[in-house]
Protein backbone atom coordinates (compact mmCIF):
# COMPACT_ATOMS: atom_id res chain seq x y z
CA UNK A 1 0.00 0.00 0.00
CA UNK A 2 1.61 3.02 -1.30
CA UNK A 3 0.41 6.05 1.27
CA UNK A 4 0.69 9.40 0.01
CA UNK A 5 1.22 12.27 2.84
CA UNK A 6 2.74 16.02 2.18
CA UNK A 7 6.29 16.60 2.14
CA UNK A 8 9.38 16.38 2.82
CA UNK A 9 9.55 14.58 5.85
CA UNK A 10 8.35 15.90 9.64
CA UNK A 11 5.09 17.08 8.28
CA UNK A 12 1.54 16.53 10.27
CA UNK A 13 -0.01 14.26 7.63
CA UNK A 14 3.01 11.84 7.60
CA UNK A 15 2.09 11.72 11.64
CA UNK A 16 -1.84 11.42 10.63
CA UNK A 17 -0.69 8.41 8.37
CA UNK A 18 0.87 6.81 10.96
CA UNK A 19 -1.80 7.47 13.32
CA UNK A 20 -4.58 6.31 10.92
CA UNK A 21 -2.45 2.96 10.21
CA UNK A 22 -2.35 2.14 14.36
CA UNK A 23 -5.97 2.47 14.81
CA UNK A 24 -6.71 0.66 11.52
CA UNK A 25 -4.48 -1.85 12.42
CA UNK A 26 -6.18 -1.98 16.12
CA UNK A 27 -9.78 -1.79 15.14
CA UNK A 28 -9.03 -4.66 12.50
CA UNK A 29 -7.37 -7.00 14.58
CA UNK A 30 -10.43 -6.42 17.42
CA UNK A 31 -12.71 -7.77 14.49
CA UNK A 32 -11.01 -9.80 12.52
CA UNK A 33 -6.76 -9.79 13.19
CA UNK A 34 -6.64 -9.57 9.41
CA UNK A 35 -4.98 -6.91 7.57
CA UNK A 36 -3.57 -8.53 4.25
CA UNK A 37 -4.99 -5.61 2.18
CA UNK A 38 -1.94 -3.36 3.36
CA UNK A 39 0.87 -5.51 1.75
CA UNK A 40 4.13 -3.89 1.88
CA UNK A 41 3.64 0.02 3.44
CA UNK A 42 5.71 2.97 1.71
CA UNK A 43 5.27 6.53 2.10
CA UNK A 44 5.04 8.69 -1.09
CA UNK A 45 5.62 12.59 -0.24
CA UNK A 46 3.85 14.88 -2.33
CA UNK A 47 4.01 18.72 -2.66
CA UNK A 48 0.55 19.96 -1.70
CA UNK A 49 -2.89 18.56 -1.05
CA UNK A 50 -3.59 19.01 -5.16
CA UNK A 51 -1.18 16.53 -5.66
CA UNK A 52 -2.60 14.19 -2.97
CA UNK A 53 -6.07 14.35 -4.88
CA UNK A 54 -4.05 14.02 -8.44
CA UNK A 55 -1.48 11.00 -7.69
CA UNK A 56 -4.20 9.35 -6.03
CA UNK A 57 -6.01 9.62 -9.42
CA UNK A 58 -3.42 8.89 -11.47
CA UNK A 59 -2.97 5.79 -9.73
CA UNK A 60 0.72 6.32 -7.88
CA UNK A 61 -0.89 6.15 -4.83
CA UNK A 62 -3.15 3.87 -3.58
CA UNK A 63 -4.53 6.01 -0.49
CA UNK A 64 -3.71 9.55 0.76
CA UNK A 65 -4.01 11.64 3.55
CA UNK A 66 -5.44 15.47 4.02
CA UNK A 67 -6.13 17.70 6.67
CA UNK A 68 -9.83 19.09 6.21
CA UNK A 69 -10.32 21.02 9.16
CA UNK A 70 -8.43 22.64 12.20
CA UNK A 71 -9.92 23.62 15.64
CA UNK A 72 -8.56 26.93 15.60
CA UNK A 73 -8.56 28.04 11.52
CA UNK A 74 -11.62 25.81 10.41
CA UNK A 75 -12.13 24.32 6.99
CA UNK A 76 -9.08 23.93 4.53
CA UNK A 77 -10.87 25.25 2.01
CA UNK A 78 -8.34 23.72 -0.80
CA UNK A 79 -9.04 19.59 0.35
CA UNK A 80 -13.38 20.51 0.53
CA UNK A 81 -12.61 22.15 -2.92
CA UNK A 82 -10.72 18.62 -4.09
CA UNK A 83 -13.64 16.52 -2.78
CA UNK A 84 -15.55 17.75 -4.61
CA UNK A 85 -13.78 17.74 -8.05
CA UNK A 86 -12.15 14.39 -7.68
CA UNK A 87 -13.78 11.06 -7.70
CA UNK A 88 -12.67 9.75 -4.56
CA UNK A 89 -14.38 8.34 -1.37
CA UNK A 90 -13.24 8.74 2.26
CA UNK A 91 -12.17 6.02 4.48
CA UNK A 92 -11.32 7.31 7.53
CA UNK A 93 -10.28 10.05 10.30
CA UNK A 94 -8.13 10.81 12.80
CA UNK A 95 -7.33 13.92 14.54
CA UNK A 96 -3.63 14.74 15.39
CA UNK A 97 -2.72 16.79 17.95
CA UNK A 98 -0.74 20.01 16.66
CA UNK A 99 1.87 21.96 18.98
CA UNK A 100 3.17 24.79 16.42
CA UNK A 101 6.87 25.41 17.18
CA UNK A 102 8.84 28.23 15.64
CA UNK A 103 12.05 26.98 14.73
CA UNK A 104 15.84 28.57 13.11
CA UNK A 105 19.20 27.74 13.03
CA UNK A 106 19.64 31.31 14.22
CA UNK A 107 18.78 33.04 17.40
CA UNK A 108 14.92 34.81 18.35
CA UNK A 109 16.24 38.66 17.35
CA UNK A 110 17.78 37.93 14.16
CA UNK A 111 14.75 36.67 12.54
CA UNK A 112 13.86 38.30 9.63
CA UNK A 113 11.53 36.02 7.68
CA UNK A 114 9.31 33.25 8.50
CA UNK A 115 7.67 30.59 6.97
CA UNK A 116 4.83 27.85 6.77
CA UNK A 117 1.49 26.64 5.29
CA UNK A 118 -1.19 29.22 5.23
CA UNK A 119 -2.42 27.13 7.70
CA UNK A 120 -0.29 26.98 10.41
CA UNK A 121 0.67 30.83 9.49
CA UNK A 122 -3.00 31.65 10.10
CA UNK A 123 -3.37 29.88 13.60
CA UNK A 124 -0.42 31.75 14.86
CA UNK A 125 -2.27 34.88 13.63
CA UNK A 126 -1.53 36.68 17.10
CA UNK A 127 1.35 35.41 18.24
CA UNK A 128 3.01 37.09 14.93
CA UNK A 129 1.36 40.06 14.85
CA UNK A 130 2.57 40.56 18.90
CA UNK A 131 6.21 39.31 18.31
CA UNK A 132 7.21 39.48 15.16
CA UNK A 133 5.34 42.29 13.17
CA UNK A 134 6.74 43.85 9.74
CA UNK A 135 8.46 39.98 9.38
CA UNK A 136 8.22 38.59 5.95
CA UNK A 137 5.55 35.48 6.04
CA UNK A 138 6.40 33.45 3.06
CA UNK A 139 4.02 30.32 2.13
CA UNK A 140 5.15 26.88 1.56
CA UNK A 141 3.18 24.08 0.68
CA UNK A 142 3.46 21.81 4.04
CA UNK A 143 5.38 22.75 7.46
CA UNK A 144 7.96 20.67 6.97
CA UNK A 145 8.80 22.27 3.84
CA UNK A 146 9.03 25.24 5.52
CA UNK A 147 11.37 23.84 8.34
CA UNK A 148 13.76 22.32 5.30
CA UNK A 149 14.03 25.43 3.67
CA UNK A 150 14.66 27.74 7.27
CA UNK A 151 18.15 25.43 7.45
CA UNK A 152 19.41 27.84 4.52
CA UNK A 153 19.84 30.80 6.75
CA UNK A 154 19.87 31.93 10.20
CA UNK A 155 17.53 35.14 9.50
CA UNK A 156 14.68 32.39 8.71
CA UNK A 157 12.55 31.06 10.88
CA UNK A 158 9.68 27.76 10.37
CA UNK A 159 6.23 27.48 12.19
CA UNK A 160 6.55 23.54 12.54
CA UNK A 161 6.71 20.28 15.04
CA UNK A 162 8.89 19.82 17.16
CA UNK A 163 9.79 16.64 14.95
CA UNK A 164 10.63 18.90 12.40
CA UNK A 165 13.38 20.08 14.28
CA UNK A 166 15.41 16.97 15.29
CA UNK A 167 14.61 16.07 11.32
CA UNK A 168 16.67 19.07 9.77
CA UNK A 169 18.71 20.19 12.95
CA UNK A 170 16.86 22.99 13.80
CA UNK A 171 16.60 24.87 17.44
CA UNK A 172 12.97 25.13 18.80
CA UNK A 173 12.98 28.94 20.07
CA UNK A 174 9.86 28.78 21.18
CA UNK A 175 7.19 25.93 21.16
CA UNK A 176 3.48 25.97 21.22
CA UNK A 177 3.06 29.37 20.00
CA UNK A 178 -0.87 28.82 17.77
CA UNK A 179 -3.58 31.33 19.48
CA UNK A 180 -4.87 28.93 21.48
CA UNK A 181 -3.06 25.76 24.05
CA UNK A 182 -5.36 23.47 21.96
CA UNK A 183 -5.10 22.82 18.42
CA UNK A 184 -6.35 19.70 16.63
CA UNK A 185 -6.21 19.06 12.98
CA UNK A 186 -8.92 16.10 11.87
CA UNK A 187 -7.24 14.19 8.68
CA UNK A 188 -9.25 12.10 6.49
CA UNK A 189 -7.75 9.54 4.01
CA UNK A 190 -8.93 8.75 0.70
CA UNK A 191 -8.97 6.12 -2.09
CA UNK A 192 -10.37 6.13 -5.41
CA UNK A 193 -14.07 5.76 -5.30
CA UNK A 194 -14.14 2.37 -7.36
CA UNK A 195 -11.15 0.78 -4.50
CA UNK A 196 -13.44 2.07 -1.11
CA UNK A 197 -14.91 -1.43 -0.49
CA UNK A 198 -11.57 -2.89 -0.30
CA UNK A 199 -11.52 0.17 2.66
CA UNK A 200 -14.46 -0.53 4.33
CA UNK A 201 -16.26 -2.65 6.31
CA UNK A 202 -18.81 -1.54 8.29
CA UNK A 203 -18.59 -3.60 10.99
CA UNK A 204 -18.39 -2.75 14.66
CA UNK A 205 -17.25 0.93 15.05
CA UNK A 206 -18.91 3.90 15.15
CA UNK A 207 -19.31 5.50 11.96
CA UNK A 208 -19.64 8.39 9.81
CA UNK A 209 -20.80 9.71 6.96
CA UNK A 210 -19.77 12.81 4.25
CA UNK A 211 -22.10 14.15 1.90
CA UNK A 212 -21.75 17.34 -0.21
CA UNK A 213 -25.05 18.77 -1.39
CA UNK A 214 -26.31 21.16 -3.74
CA UNK A 215 -29.54 22.98 -2.64
CA UNK A 216 -30.47 24.52 -6.56
CA UNK A 217 -33.21 26.25 -5.11
CA UNK A 218 -33.31 30.03 -3.61
CA UNK A 219 -36.35 29.86 -1.22
CA UNK A 220 -36.96 30.21 2.46
CA UNK A 221 -36.15 26.59 4.08
CA UNK A 222 -34.86 24.87 1.89
CA UNK A 223 -31.94 23.61 3.87
CA UNK A 224 -34.06 23.05 6.61
CA UNK A 225 -35.98 20.89 4.79
CA UNK A 226 -33.15 18.83 4.06
CA UNK A 227 -32.19 18.80 7.33
CA UNK A 228 -35.42 18.06 8.44
CA UNK A 229 -34.88 14.30 6.55
CA UNK A 230 -31.86 13.75 9.32
CA UNK A 231 -33.83 15.06 12.70
CA UNK A 232 -36.49 12.84 11.82
CA UNK A 233 -34.70 9.80 11.98
CA UNK A 234 -33.04 10.81 14.98
CA UNK A 235 -29.76 11.41 12.80
CA UNK A 236 -26.81 13.87 14.00
CA UNK A 237 -25.12 16.23 12.70
CA UNK A 238 -21.50 16.39 13.36
CA UNK A 239 -20.51 19.41 10.84
CA UNK A 240 -22.17 21.19 8.56
CA UNK A 241 -19.87 23.19 6.39
CA UNK A 242 -20.62 26.08 3.44
CA UNK A 243 -18.49 26.35 0.53
CA UNK A 244 -18.66 28.65 -2.60
CA UNK A 245 -20.39 26.86 -5.97
CA UNK A 246 -17.67 29.45 -7.36
CA UNK A 247 -20.42 30.36 -9.90
CA UNK A 248 -21.70 33.04 -8.36
CA UNK A 249 -21.41 35.36 -4.86
CA UNK A 250 -23.87 33.75 -2.51
CA UNK A 251 -24.08 30.64 -3.89
CA UNK A 252 -22.99 27.83 -2.09
CA UNK A 253 -22.75 23.99 -1.43
CA UNK A 254 -22.84 22.30 1.96
CA UNK A 255 -20.54 19.25 2.97
CA UNK A 256 -22.53 17.71 6.04
CA UNK A 257 -21.19 14.94 8.12
CA UNK A 258 -23.33 12.82 9.99
CA UNK A 259 -23.21 9.90 12.39
CA UNK A 260 -23.81 6.65 11.34
CA UNK A 261 -22.94 4.18 8.28
CA UNK A 262 -24.56 4.42 4.46
CA UNK A 263 -25.41 0.59 5.40
CA UNK A 264 -28.19 2.06 8.28
CA UNK A 265 -31.49 2.02 7.63
CA UNK A 266 -31.93 5.33 8.80
CA UNK A 267 -29.17 7.31 6.61
CA UNK A 268 -30.26 5.06 3.56
CA UNK A 269 -34.11 6.64 3.85
CA UNK A 270 -32.74 9.65 4.65
CA UNK A 271 -30.38 9.84 1.52
CA UNK A 272 -33.35 8.71 -0.83
CA UNK A 273 -35.73 11.13 0.74
CA UNK A 274 -33.31 13.83 -0.17
CA UNK A 275 -31.74 12.68 -3.45
CA UNK A 276 -35.04 14.09 -5.12
CA UNK A 277 -35.10 17.59 -3.17
CA UNK A 278 -31.56 18.61 -3.94
CA UNK A 279 -29.96 19.63 -7.46
CA UNK A 280 -26.96 17.92 -6.81
CA UNK A 281 -25.49 15.45 -3.78
CA UNK A 282 -21.87 13.37 -3.85
CA UNK A 283 -21.67 10.43 -1.53
CA UNK A 284 -18.33 10.66 -0.11
CA UNK A 285 -18.39 7.86 2.07
CA UNK A 286 -18.76 6.23 5.32
CA UNK A 287 -15.54 5.54 7.94
CA UNK A 288 -15.06 4.48 11.19
CA UNK A 289 -15.28 7.82 13.42
CA UNK A 290 -12.05 9.15 14.77
CA UNK A 291 -12.20 9.46 18.71
CA UNK A 292 -13.69 12.62 19.75
CA UNK A 293 -10.69 14.95 21.65
CA UNK B 1 -16.09 60.53 8.76
CA UNK B 2 -12.71 58.92 8.81
CA UNK B 3 -12.96 55.73 7.07
CA UNK B 4 -10.57 52.65 7.58
CA UNK B 5 -9.30 50.38 4.71
CA UNK B 6 -6.82 47.59 4.27
CA UNK B 7 -3.50 50.04 3.04
CA UNK B 8 -1.53 51.03 1.61
CA UNK B 9 -3.51 52.85 -1.53
CA UNK B 10 -4.80 50.91 -4.28
CA UNK B 11 -6.55 47.85 -2.33
CA UNK B 12 -9.74 46.45 -3.09
CA UNK B 13 -11.07 47.51 0.20
CA UNK B 14 -10.23 50.80 -0.68
CA UNK B 15 -12.44 50.85 -3.67
CA UNK B 16 -15.12 48.77 -1.53
CA UNK B 17 -15.15 51.79 0.48
CA UNK B 18 -15.73 54.49 -2.54
CA UNK B 19 -18.32 51.72 -4.34
CA UNK B 20 -20.43 51.69 -0.43
CA UNK B 21 -20.06 55.87 0.00
CA UNK B 22 -22.03 55.97 -3.39
CA UNK B 23 -24.15 53.69 -2.87
CA UNK B 24 -25.29 54.72 0.32
CA UNK B 25 -25.26 58.36 -0.86
CA UNK B 26 -27.81 57.10 -3.73
CA UNK B 27 -29.92 55.87 -1.13
CA UNK B 28 -30.19 58.14 1.32
CA UNK B 29 -30.76 61.03 -1.87
CA UNK B 30 -33.46 58.67 -2.71
CA UNK B 31 -34.97 59.10 0.63
CA UNK B 32 -34.36 61.89 2.44
CA UNK B 33 -31.17 63.88 0.47
CA UNK B 34 -29.80 64.59 3.73
CA UNK B 35 -25.83 62.67 4.53
CA UNK B 36 -25.05 65.46 6.70
CA UNK B 37 -23.86 62.19 9.25
CA UNK B 38 -20.69 62.24 6.75
CA UNK B 39 -18.33 65.43 7.32
CA UNK B 40 -15.45 65.46 6.30
CA UNK B 41 -14.42 62.42 4.47
CA UNK B 42 -10.97 61.07 5.04
CA UNK B 43 -9.24 57.03 4.53
CA UNK B 44 -7.43 55.69 6.65
CA UNK B 45 -4.87 53.06 5.61
CA UNK B 46 -4.73 50.14 7.80
CA UNK B 47 -2.08 47.33 8.03
CA UNK B 48 -4.38 44.51 8.33
CA UNK B 49 -8.24 43.48 9.16
CA UNK B 50 -7.23 43.13 12.94
CA UNK B 51 -6.35 46.74 12.55
CA UNK B 52 -9.52 47.93 10.81
CA UNK B 53 -11.27 46.33 13.81
CA UNK B 54 -8.55 47.80 16.57
CA UNK B 55 -8.52 50.94 15.70
CA UNK B 56 -12.37 51.65 14.84
CA UNK B 57 -12.18 50.64 19.10
CA UNK B 58 -10.04 52.86 19.81
CA UNK B 59 -11.94 55.26 18.83
CA UNK B 60 -9.60 56.60 15.48
CA UNK B 61 -11.90 55.55 13.17
CA UNK B 62 -15.52 56.32 12.61
CA UNK B 63 -16.04 53.56 10.07
CA UNK B 64 -14.37 50.27 8.66
CA UNK B 65 -14.59 48.11 5.46
CA UNK B 66 -13.31 44.60 5.76
CA UNK B 67 -13.54 41.90 3.22
CA UNK B 68 -16.19 38.37 4.62
CA UNK B 69 -16.31 36.72 1.68
CA UNK B 70 -15.44 35.94 -1.47
CA UNK B 71 -17.31 34.05 -4.68
CA UNK B 72 -13.86 31.58 -5.18
CA UNK B 73 -12.14 31.08 -1.90
CA UNK B 74 -15.36 31.60 0.66
CA UNK B 75 -15.36 33.15 3.87
CA UNK B 76 -12.38 35.34 5.50
CA UNK B 77 -11.42 33.29 8.72
CA UNK B 78 -10.26 36.47 10.22
CA UNK B 79 -13.22 38.86 9.70
CA UNK B 80 -15.78 36.40 11.06
CA UNK B 81 -13.38 35.81 13.85
CA UNK B 82 -12.82 39.87 14.67
CA UNK B 83 -17.07 40.13 14.12
CA UNK B 84 -17.45 37.90 17.17
CA UNK B 85 -14.59 39.41 19.34
CA UNK B 86 -15.01 42.86 18.90
CA UNK B 87 -18.22 45.23 19.81
CA UNK B 88 -19.36 46.17 16.23
CA UNK B 89 -22.32 46.19 14.31
CA UNK B 90 -22.93 45.94 10.36
CA UNK B 91 -23.93 48.91 8.82
CA UNK B 92 -23.72 48.21 5.04
CA UNK B 93 -22.38 45.69 2.50
CA UNK B 94 -20.97 46.19 -1.06
CA UNK B 95 -19.82 43.76 -3.83
CA UNK B 96 -16.44 44.47 -5.58
CA UNK B 97 -15.43 42.94 -8.84
CA UNK B 98 -12.07 41.33 -8.35
CA UNK B 99 -9.85 41.29 -11.35
CA UNK B 100 -6.39 39.90 -10.65
CA UNK B 101 -3.53 40.76 -12.36
CA UNK B 102 -0.06 39.68 -12.26
CA UNK B 103 2.33 42.74 -11.79
CA UNK B 104 5.66 43.56 -11.85
CA UNK B 105 8.62 45.79 -13.28
CA UNK B 106 10.17 42.72 -14.72
CA UNK B 107 9.49 39.93 -17.20
CA UNK B 108 7.09 37.29 -16.71
CA UNK B 109 10.41 34.85 -17.36
CA UNK B 110 12.13 36.95 -14.47
CA UNK B 111 9.94 35.99 -12.08
CA UNK B 112 10.83 34.41 -8.83
CA UNK B 113 9.01 35.58 -6.01
CA UNK B 114 5.06 36.33 -5.98
CA UNK B 115 3.55 38.30 -3.72
CA UNK B 116 -0.13 38.96 -2.27
CA UNK B 117 -2.73 38.60 0.44
CA UNK B 118 -2.99 35.02 1.03
CA UNK B 119 -6.78 34.84 -0.22
CA UNK B 120 -5.62 36.64 -3.62
CA UNK B 121 -3.16 33.90 -3.96
CA UNK B 122 -5.75 30.92 -3.15
CA UNK B 123 -8.49 32.62 -5.69
CA UNK B 124 -5.51 32.12 -8.37
CA UNK B 125 -4.33 28.59 -6.72
CA UNK B 126 -4.69 26.90 -9.85
CA UNK B 127 -3.27 29.33 -12.03
CA UNK B 128 -0.13 30.01 -9.75
CA UNK B 129 0.70 25.81 -9.62
CA UNK B 130 0.32 25.94 -13.58
CA UNK B 131 2.54 28.60 -14.90
CA UNK B 132 4.89 29.26 -11.03
CA UNK B 133 5.43 25.89 -10.24
CA UNK B 134 8.13 26.31 -7.99
CA UNK B 135 8.15 30.17 -7.34
CA UNK B 136 8.17 31.63 -3.22
CA UNK B 137 4.97 32.54 -2.25
CA UNK B 138 5.28 35.57 0.27
CA UNK B 139 1.63 37.06 1.94
CA UNK B 140 1.29 40.38 2.96
CA UNK B 141 -1.86 42.37 5.00
CA UNK B 142 -2.97 43.70 0.91
CA UNK B 143 -3.24 43.11 -2.29
CA UNK B 144 -1.94 47.08 -2.50
CA UNK B 145 1.59 46.25 -0.21
CA UNK B 146 2.30 43.27 -1.84
CA UNK B 147 2.31 45.81 -5.21
CA UNK B 148 4.12 48.36 -3.81
CA UNK B 149 6.78 45.64 -2.33
CA UNK B 150 7.09 44.41 -5.99
CA UNK B 151 8.64 47.72 -7.35
CA UNK B 152 11.90 46.80 -5.30
CA UNK B 153 13.13 44.01 -7.64
CA UNK B 154 12.45 43.12 -10.73
CA UNK B 155 12.29 39.11 -10.15
CA UNK B 156 9.06 40.00 -7.63
CA UNK B 157 5.49 40.14 -9.07
CA UNK B 158 2.64 41.15 -6.98
CA UNK B 159 -1.17 39.47 -7.63
CA UNK B 160 -3.64 42.49 -7.37
CA UNK B 161 -5.57 45.06 -8.86
CA UNK B 162 -4.94 47.14 -12.48
CA UNK B 163 -5.38 50.52 -10.33
CA UNK B 164 -2.56 49.40 -8.05
CA UNK B 165 -0.24 49.24 -11.52
CA UNK B 166 -0.81 52.64 -12.60
CA UNK B 167 -0.34 53.67 -8.68
CA UNK B 168 2.98 52.31 -8.23
CA UNK B 169 4.03 51.72 -11.64
CA UNK B 170 4.24 48.65 -12.69
CA UNK B 171 3.21 46.79 -15.74
CA UNK B 172 0.84 44.27 -16.33
CA UNK B 173 2.18 41.07 -16.84
CA UNK B 174 -0.98 39.23 -17.15
CA UNK B 175 -4.96 39.87 -16.16
CA UNK B 176 -7.78 38.16 -15.09
CA UNK B 177 -5.48 35.76 -13.30
CA UNK B 178 -7.51 34.28 -10.92
CA UNK B 179 -9.17 30.33 -11.01
CA UNK B 180 -12.23 31.57 -12.28
CA UNK B 181 -13.18 33.97 -14.51
CA UNK B 182 -16.18 35.91 -12.33
CA UNK B 183 -14.63 36.51 -9.23
CA UNK B 184 -16.44 38.80 -6.21
CA UNK B 185 -15.56 39.59 -2.61
CA UNK B 186 -18.61 40.89 -0.94
CA UNK B 187 -17.33 43.85 1.81
CA UNK B 188 -19.05 44.95 5.15
CA UNK B 189 -19.00 48.06 6.40
CA UNK B 190 -18.53 48.34 10.24
CA UNK B 191 -19.09 50.55 12.82
CA UNK B 192 -18.57 50.63 16.79
CA UNK B 193 -22.35 49.27 18.33
CA UNK B 194 -23.23 52.00 20.40
CA UNK B 195 -22.89 54.44 16.94
CA UNK B 196 -25.10 51.96 14.76
CA UNK B 197 -28.06 54.09 15.11
CA UNK B 198 -26.08 56.98 13.53
CA UNK B 199 -25.41 55.05 10.54
CA UNK B 200 -29.07 53.08 10.02
CA UNK B 201 -32.44 54.22 9.00
CA UNK B 202 -34.38 50.91 8.19
CA UNK B 203 -36.19 52.57 5.72
CA UNK B 204 -37.11 52.00 1.85
CA UNK B 205 -34.24 49.21 1.09
CA UNK B 206 -34.10 45.50 1.06
CA UNK B 207 -32.89 44.83 4.07
CA UNK B 208 -30.24 41.90 4.93
CA UNK B 209 -29.60 40.68 9.07
CA UNK B 210 -26.43 39.06 10.55
CA UNK B 211 -25.98 37.22 13.42
CA UNK B 212 -23.76 34.73 15.26
CA UNK B 213 -25.19 31.89 17.29
CA UNK B 214 -23.78 29.33 19.55
CA UNK B 215 -25.93 25.81 19.93
CA UNK B 216 -24.39 24.57 23.05
CA UNK B 217 -25.66 21.67 22.86
CA UNK B 218 -25.25 18.56 21.49
CA UNK B 219 -28.28 16.67 19.91
CA UNK B 220 -29.88 15.53 17.13
CA UNK B 221 -32.06 18.54 15.40
CA UNK B 222 -30.51 21.09 17.17
CA UNK B 223 -29.77 23.71 14.42
CA UNK B 224 -33.02 21.84 12.51
CA UNK B 225 -34.95 23.61 15.04
CA UNK B 226 -33.30 27.01 14.70
CA UNK B 227 -33.42 27.43 11.06
CA UNK B 228 -37.53 26.36 12.07
CA UNK B 229 -37.74 29.60 13.27
CA UNK B 230 -36.82 31.07 10.45
CA UNK B 231 -38.68 29.16 7.81
CA UNK B 232 -41.92 29.30 9.94
CA UNK B 233 -41.80 32.70 8.70
CA UNK B 234 -40.93 32.56 5.20
CA UNK B 235 -37.32 34.16 6.40
CA UNK B 236 -35.08 33.61 3.51
CA UNK B 237 -31.01 32.87 4.83
CA UNK B 238 -28.91 34.05 2.43
CA UNK B 239 -25.94 32.55 4.01
CA UNK B 240 -25.38 29.98 6.94
CA UNK B 241 -21.52 29.49 7.24
CA UNK B 242 -19.67 27.42 10.37
CA UNK B 243 -16.73 28.48 11.98
CA UNK B 244 -14.70 26.97 14.79
CA UNK B 245 -15.79 28.14 18.56
CA UNK B 246 -12.15 27.68 19.51
CA UNK B 247 -12.66 25.62 22.50
CA UNK B 248 -12.46 21.73 20.88
CA UNK B 249 -12.73 20.72 17.41
CA UNK B 250 -15.97 19.79 16.30
CA UNK B 251 -17.47 22.83 17.71
CA UNK B 252 -18.96 25.12 16.24
CA UNK B 253 -20.27 28.58 16.15
CA UNK B 254 -22.92 29.36 13.02
CA UNK B 255 -22.71 33.25 11.23
CA UNK B 256 -26.15 33.05 9.71
CA UNK B 257 -27.73 36.27 7.46
CA UNK B 258 -31.20 36.92 6.91
CA UNK B 259 -33.17 39.03 4.59
CA UNK B 260 -34.97 41.65 6.12
CA UNK B 261 -34.31 44.02 9.03
CA UNK B 262 -34.83 43.55 13.15
CA UNK B 263 -37.66 46.51 13.10
CA UNK B 264 -40.14 43.97 10.61
CA UNK B 265 -42.10 41.64 13.17
CA UNK B 266 -41.18 38.55 11.78
CA UNK B 267 -37.56 38.78 12.08
CA UNK B 268 -38.27 40.50 15.87
CA UNK B 269 -40.21 37.19 16.85
CA UNK B 270 -37.77 34.67 15.03
CA UNK B 271 -34.92 35.80 16.85
CA UNK B 272 -37.05 36.38 20.70
CA UNK B 273 -37.76 32.98 19.72
CA UNK B 274 -34.12 31.70 18.89
CA UNK B 275 -32.47 33.43 22.24
CA UNK B 276 -34.66 30.68 24.60
CA UNK B 277 -32.63 28.06 22.69
CA UNK B 278 -28.89 28.95 22.05
CA UNK B 279 -26.40 29.17 24.31
CA UNK B 280 -24.74 33.02 22.76
CA UNK B 281 -27.06 35.10 20.11
CA UNK B 282 -24.63 37.86 18.93
CA UNK B 283 -26.67 40.51 16.74
CA UNK B 284 -24.21 42.01 14.18
CA UNK B 285 -26.65 44.49 12.57
CA UNK B 286 -29.52 44.98 9.98
CA UNK B 287 -28.05 47.05 6.80
CA UNK B 288 -28.97 47.93 3.58
CA UNK B 289 -28.95 44.64 1.06
CA UNK B 290 -25.86 45.27 -2.16
CA UNK B 291 -27.68 44.07 -4.99
CA UNK B 292 -26.54 40.88 -6.28
CA UNK B 293 -24.34 39.97 -8.74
Amino acid sequence: MIIGVLGPKGSYTEKAAQQWLAEKRSNECRIKCNDAQEGDLALEYCEDIQDVFSFLRAGSLDVGLVPVENSIEGSVGITLDMLLEHDVAIVGETVVAIEHCLLSKGRKEDIRIILSHPQALAQCRHFLKENFKGVELRTTGSTSHAARLATEFEEMAAIASRESAQTYGLNVLLSNIQDREHNHTRFLTIVRSESSSIYSNHIGNVYKTSIILYLDRDRPGALYEILGEFSLRKINLTRIESRPSKKKLGDYLFYIDLEGSTSDDNIKEAIYNIESKVGMLKMLGSYPASNPV
